[in-house]
């Protein structure tokens, strides 16, 4: 409803000093900097065209418009296409956005027949139209970008299911796990990004056209036919709504921002796990920076980076919640700064998926560092309570305060538990047997963990399994 | 993985004046009160409760402990419940949790037994499923808010599907829409509101419990068994992830973040609605207040509050992303920061949302006022440009142009363009004919939007049949 | 400490299917694009030249280079700046940086003395000095924008100091004021922007030249003559500090958004009252559009946008608290993502001061809707109640319970209660004379209230000579 | 301006099925959760009781009230804070808020003299008093620990001044330093938070009292004499502003967000320097916890709990920004959700501000394995390039080119560049000679940093010399 005939006046020369450097034309410049949004919305043109174009087939097909001006309005959009494409178009601040930059180009190449395919139709439902597109494909894009994650770590699980390293709690270690079982982790919380992914573009699935300014049309058009040539389920169920309506939006952003708290915690410890003093993975050259002093050294640039990005995501998440909230119905202005907020924190999360990707699928592990750091601290000592519970009947408490003597007595001899002698052993508990030592190792440990979901080998192969059948039934 | 053995040293007494006044007894006292989460998260009892009768009957069937140990233990299980709901269990913060509260009152009850209920499983899992099952229970909740706040917007708009009223773009009149309209566009939002909630429950129905501390446990537990017993479809597949997953937490804020922005827009629309400027709606005296000193003053403090929660649900979502970012898995102690967060977000959702179905059941509408404003600012100019264009075929743009001139001439005369002559309205295109003036009022103009989901009271009362249905099917 | 010696590998041409579309080329594309910041950094070269020019002097004046050396970089850094001005120095994004490309290019042009310009100086300080250089100069923008802004605001209010309009509560009448007093209101808040601005800029005020990658140096630098070539009142104190240290951007970031959020409920007001329902004010034709259909329409564009902008400052805000939570010292990769939250909401805040500015300066007042508004809802209720405190010596509370009585009977007969009788009123409370009708109009009451700060007049008129002398003495 | 009187219908009964479990009672119940503060303003009563003594006494003064009143009121206001630090007070919810309560309660206590205390005031600036008070005294509060916590560190640093260890970017070894001079890093970055809350004390010292309702009074007010009784140092200078503003709590929050960023940042060093991989730090026994089963385990809870807090304080800032965006003029209900967020993250600040100073204080330091990381990763390699550059003239880039080779040979045969021969370096370059060796040891690297605020121990004790003298000027 806002189609500009902004007059600007004739004082501006005289108030040039308010505005000082940045604003130098005064109230006409500050206005044209602030209002129009061709610098980032001309990134929708293909959505528009695609959107105008079905419209336009749509109108000939209920006799709203003639087929003569139909194929005329398609050959000049067809030819704007082209230009845009080929860099040849001249976009006009002075035009605002990228829907009249078009419309403009239309009239001037077709002449009246370009008025014509605004019937039944405004620039608010082609927004909401355009945008939700767009937000359409980079759902798509992410669904493709987090198989391809999911994907490299079924890799590397499947490569390491038997590679031992330390679990942590607190960044202490814990028990053993396998480094296997650990990329499982990830492919669970990759995986249910892929499900609010999936969710979200079936939400987004209706078609705003026909909305127009707020309040639908009383052109006999058909929304069902509309919606299905831009490949959605169907129209959207109520015009206010359509156009006022940013929920696709929020909703990205919202899981993106749970996808890029994720892709953190693997920065995080691939920062961590890359020091000298961890040394369990390698970055590849390709994701890591060097110092011209020091040759040896390698820096987790990309893994920094994407840790990084969470904060920009984030940030995108609270802009657009704050510009949305108290916001009465229907279009406000307002709404318009929902793209660039939007359009950086894709390109953020496309780019640290892939990053991600890449540095999942080259890292080099280096299982022996991964597998003495498990034995250290005593991690087994669970194996060794949950023996007495099992062998010996011990109420679990009892069991972990044998235990917890034990590690006393090795700590002291500064040993490991499976050092100690079975004579040390039976005299904190005199039921111990030989056998006890058949489950203090790190291996040990981690194959007798076989409950479903544990990180025994063959449970982490088995979840490969499952996740390679789920990823090929998604197609 | 940490079983409080906290040894608070002796140098205390000299370190007192360093604490000042809040933390007048030193290191102790501060680290009783940033550990402790006793008190918040005492909330969880019935959770444990329920997880831990799972668990202890789980253990039975597979041989872990004996029968009798179970019947004990669920004996002193409830007790325990019956002891905290009738607000005699002493709750003590040096056991730091509600976990470690119920553990040491069930071994005060029934002995050794207690001790076996902790068989293969943690702190870790049990904190994983009791703050889930809490998240699930207030999903449903919502769940349950969100169909009554409808049913109330389904009633008004039945009620009102020929009500006309102003439809506002730039909060300036744009066109005549109906209030049933209007209200069915709410309906949408919460619609999709409540299509995330039922998202939500399904991604987050798997049982974390049986993950124990991190690792997985080499007891013969059956975890689709625990599953199945506390209401889930089955369990979670990867432990290392079970106890480090809180996506189910943030996608809960995220869903009520965006509920959240829709209440602030309608309670916005309802504060400005209120105001004697706009008239457009009373507030019911339950949901508004008054002065002493102007008895006919209604402040609509409960629209403001529903607004205002927002900055508090969204800074909830914030608090947890930041909190989880860059988290290295598996359990960190940060993760305690989760509970009193989402506790607080979910409250202020379930009061807002109480409070806007109150508002909106009770709101009284002065249907006067709104068809007044509803026909004032040339709210009917794109009718008569639709008419030109569909009864004398003028492109979109020129008839447009025809309108602003006839505009141009009523506003010069300070009437309306229903009441310019025929001769006038010729003046300015010589091919208009008296059948203009039956699309020149605002009850014409809104019966003649009938486009599929615009705002003839047909489609808007088609509009309400359809969400009857589908919420009946919901069930 | 990372100078790229990024070697990218060979198997780049198989992997590229995992890549898709917007990285074709394989890691080394991917790489490039998330870690390369000469994209947005660029922006900073004007302060790179100069702080490079400081170091360099300083470098011959502690004997560390030769004064040839010094004269060649000079001379060479000034064609730099004059190739990057006129458009015609070629950014290279293998080079990642704009201190890396300046520094290639100095070589190319002077050959081996370009290399000793980095003898005692690392990227890590040169970033922290030339980031903290753009934020001071932004700093001053935005302490000459806020100045220009009150400016606007003491010139409305100084013309309204009489002009009576509602006090809002709740957004319903609750006293009357004067616009001027309203105005005065903003200046206020400003003011307090002002003042954190100019806090930030003191607080700031140390120069980062001089602690190298992050130890300091064993080189005899003078870092008190570079800090103040560079116009900084001295030295940082700690070198890992001060490559560590972003708190001049949050504060910049904390405090526009402060200063945004003072706008928004500026900018709403606005919006509010260019309703037709208000009509309190009209934007003028430079800071709102119309519609081609409806000449007489006005949107608040402007005032619109100027709202939404808090959403991106707070998000900005929002984002580098997110990068910086947790990050251990010193510099870490993660914090070349200060920059372009930075750059936008600097640009966005600027942007909305001076849009504001214009509109403040330029709006239609509509005193005589103000003056009927401000009259209406016996928003004069406290005057009687005042009143009879004052004359009759009534305790506050029953003049309350009085005067609502008097505001029911008058609400009863449709009439202002300066239309009711002396009998009526005496039927009220007996003691009331015909003195009562001379605080009964609104113009009275607000002349009436002249406590410090209070609307009357001559006190709003105090505080404007009182803001005018402050901002002189600012100077 | 909200006196409730607040009528709940009767119509209630019929309609508790709506409300469900939570709001039984229907709207009424919905309502006054809702509504009333109570719950969290009582914590205020001590500010409300000290600004009604100030304001009656001045009200006696001015001779609005008699002394006797003022007497009165004293006497029963006195009575009142006792009742409540005793807990004999009984707040009901039915009254609203503190104000209310404590109202009536005086009105009980000394009968209509009660009512005359409010004069010439009015809630909303009486909520606007008291808030700021509270805020008041938590910046003092916050100033406090602040110093607290600087001591701490001066302490250690002086300790440690000559402690040798890594100095890190990118969690990668870079430089050696000293650990008293990463001490005085955080020295410098909770100075700036000092004084950040000294500017913060600075711009909240002004008085709201006597603003009113918004519009000032006419009763004759001494505000100069209330603000100086509760030491302001001088009323605020706009009656509308003071009833819209919550700046202060704002700039609280910010300035309590860049606060907890860093506690976030030394609490994850904390975590990571306590990994048995670093093992450089341990935490004592008071801010840890074990656990049963592995005795010699700690973990870091209390520092990850401080890491945790920042996501809790910079959620309220989004919350209270988010309240605060789009609002109008003057008070707002909305606004009664500022105390809530501000007291908690208060009560978080506080909290993380003493855990960490008791942290700090008890610290036990690894020296040993500090220096022997210190040395690892050819971190003294700069230090080889600097001599080049200072001894052999050579520019440093080549410097560094040398050194590179230097480190790679080093790194072939698995040495440290002080291992290699004279002859071996001079290979590498022939200029190089046996004085090269002094430079090659990490406490010779660190003892030559001198540089203003580098990291050479004389360089680090004269900072904490500058830190204590500037600590004893503010007293």
């Amino acid at each position: 409803m806002s189609h500009s005939s902004n007059s600007k006046g004739g004082a501006e020369a005289a108030s040039n000093q308010m505005w000082g450097g940045r604003f130098a034309s005064g109230p006409a410049a500050v206005m044209e900097e602030i209002n129009a949004s061709i610098g980032f919305d001309r990134a929708l043109y293909s959505q528009d065209i695609d959107g105008s174009i079905a419209h336009a087939t749509m109108l000939a097909a209920t006799g709203v418009i003639s087929s003569a001006d139909r194929d005329a309005i398609i050959d000049g959009l067809t030819t704007i296409r082209s230009e845009i494409e080929a860099g040849t178009f001249t976009f006009s601040r002075a035009l605002e956005d990228i829907h009249l930059n078009i419309e403009a180009r239309l009239t001037e190449l077709i002449g009246p027949a370009g008025g014509r395919l605004h019937t039944a139709r405004s620039r608010n439902d082609q927004v909401a139209l355009d945008f939700r597109m767009w937000v359409r494909d980079e759902l798509r894009r992410t669904e493709a970008a987090l198989k391809a994650l999911i994907g490299a770590f079924l890799g590397r699980a499947e490569e390491h299911a038997r590679t031992v390293m330390p679990g942590f709690t607190h960044l202490q270690t814990a028990q053993p796990v396998t480094f296997g079982h650990h990329c499982m982790a990830y492919v669970e919380m990759f995986g249910r990004d892929l499900s609010r992914v999936r969710d979200a573009l079936e939400r987004l699935d209706e078609c705003p056209l026909g909305a127009a300014a707020l309040a639908g049309t009383g052109f006999p058009i058909d929304r069902q036919m509309t919606a299905e040539a831009l490949g959605f389920s169907g129209p959207t169920r109520n015009s206010i709504d359509t156009v006022s309506d940013r929920d696709f939006a929020l909703e990205f952003l919202s899981v993106a921002s749970i996808c890029a708290t994720h892709l953190s915690r693997l920065a995080e410890e691939i920062v961590i796990w890359s020091t000298p003093q961890f040394g369990f993975v390698t970055l590849s050259d390709a994701f890591s920076t060097g110092s011209s002093i020091m040759p040896q050294k390698k820096n987790p640039d990309a893994a920094e980076l994407v840790r990084a990005k969470t904060g920009r995501i984030n940030g995108a998440f609270v802009a657009l919640s704050t510009v949305m909230k108290g916001l009465p119905l229907a279009y406000s202005k307002d709404m318009q700064e929902d793209k660039e907020q939007l359009f950086d924190a894709a390109r953020a999360l496309d780019l640290a998926l892939a990053a991600m990707t890449g540095m999942v699928a080259d890292l080099k592990v280096d299982e022996k560092a991964m597998k003495k750091a498990a034995g250290a601290g005593y991690s087994i000592a669970t194996d060794l309570a949950d023996w007495l519970v099992r062998e010996l009947g011990l109420p679990f408490r009892e069991a972990h305060h044998v235990t917890g003597r034990a590690v006393a007595l090795a700590s002291e001899r500064g040993v490991g538990l499976e050092r100690l002698s079975l004579d040390d052993l039976r005299t904190i508990h005199d039921g111990i047997t030989a056998d006890v030592f058949s489950v203090l190792t790190v291996t040990r440990s981690v194959a007798s963990r076989t409950s479903f979901g544990g990180t025994a080998p063959r449970e982490v192969k088995k979840q490969i399994r499952h996740w390679r059948k789920r990823l090929e039934k998604m197609g």
